[in-house]
């Protein structure tokens, strides 16, 4: 049982520092200097998540109480800031991890929003900002509009996770096995959409 | 008494579907796909609510406590992705819809602020906030300055109808009438504006 | 003692009319209209705090708490609304306030954050988001890349001055001494990378 807990901490460390790089790449990209590229790594880590937290009244928000989150996106950002090339060239293992990122916090909001009895749009909603947040507060600073919204199954991916995961959990599925099965299925998508430039429909122009 | 309170209700919801609609459509003229046209719709229908209760700390907010708002908002979006021309058509009813959603969302807020024990300002502040920052937001996720702090009279209706509600209820007026007074007030500014084309004064350009 | 916080509260007022009046500049400068530009003063002016105090669960924020603030940042824009050409004349004076204000937000912000027991991470980030995040907010709603993610010793003075106020805390100083102290080194670090033209590295354009 613990150990299943224990690898997702894990997935959710690894995913903090995915997100931290991401953030960190968009920076340098953008010119920024070294705090802002560490504000735009730290930001991207741990917004979605701080914003879930807000919305529950769960304060301090969770990076606070345990700040190993904050010191890890700390120093993915320095190391991006120092030598961002070598992440340009890691595209495939960085859009890897970032999917693992991805299903991790959807299934850790899912839950939390589910423990402080959230009803199903309340839950798959706080799964898909703690995924997605971080994300779109980074494009909004970098003044772009947030990927998420335009292009790509990103989102979608954490909002079918989320409506699974409820579902098991409507069902009595152990919390366990509803962690490990309905972040796999949002990493799958999303991997898959990437191998096959899958996209949402777009809304006719007018 | 009670019927007054369904009326309001009842205008919330309505005022809650033109609000989603209107971000919808900002999604669809910005190509955006079916989820971040969604994603659209509900945080401008609950945007502005959402932050109202975040800073008077009434946590989870109010449409995670009665999900009919994000249902609502949902439904909206999506018959806005799949028939949008047909909003574009009815623009002037949109308009009026606009609105009465503007009063209402601004007397709940600031009714909901004075229950809270704020003060003069921060009733007006939360009044506006309520019904301004889920279009802030949209624009804002969209990669626009705010329509509302550029053109027309929008927020300034919110907040003259903000002022009168709090001078009402100072004076003792009962909460009903105090209701209906202040959100016609608003209605009437916004309305009379858009047909005689008022603006608030600019300032000088530097 | 007592006279050392009033000298503390005095200065906090100081920021906000200065923190204030950069918004309302920076609202003329789009030419927004009255209420834009009054909008953009008060966010600018008590965003920080406002951001600070959700996340520390003190609600409602300060400025809800004491309207002396929102009324401060309200006449300050609406003075700059009248006179702006005044206010882009006085551009040095303003600078030097401006610092003044950031200093003091500073250590607020940081000195609040201990009093709710947060880390070092945790203290560092409060005082560095009191002072910066309403001009990140500013520049949010103005659509552009805020600039304290892009140039200059400004944020990072803030870093600078969280941490020294976080290292003095924990070797028992007196707050009176360490609040100044710790914001006179915010002041000095920004005013002298202003006549410097001081800046941090930005990272290699990939």
């Amino acid at each position: 049982m613990t150990s299943q807990f224990e690898i997702i901490y894990a997935l959710d460390l690894l995913g903090t520092v995915a997100f931290a790089a991401s953030g960190a790449l968009a920076g340098v990209r953008r010119g920024m200097d070294l705090l802002g590229v560490v504000v735009l790594g730290i930001v991207t880590a741990t917004g979605g998540g701080v914003v879930r937290d807000l919305l529950l009244n769960d304060t301090p928000p969770f990076c606070f109480k345990n700040e190993l989150y904050l010191y890890l996106a700390l120093a993915a950002s320095i190391v991006v800031f120092l030598t961002p090339r070598s992440f340009e060239r890691m595209n495939r293992a960085m859009l890897l991890l970032d999917a693992l990122g991805l299903g991790t916090f959807l299934v850790i909001g899912t839950s939390k929003a589910l423990n402080y009895h959230l009803g199903f749009m309340g839950a798959v909603i706080m799964g898909v900002m703690t995924a997605t947040c971080g994300g779109l507060i980074r494009d909004t600073l970098s003044n772009e509009i947030p990927l998420i919204l335009q292009r790509e199954i990103y989102a979608s991916a954490c909002a079918v996770g989320g409506a699974l995961f409820y579902l098991f959990y409507r069902l009595g599925l152990p919390s366990e096995v509803n962690l490990t099965v309905s972040a796999a299925t949002v990493i799958a998508i999303r991997c898959t959409a990437i191998l096959k430039g899958w996209q949402l429909p777009r809304g006719k122009v007018l």
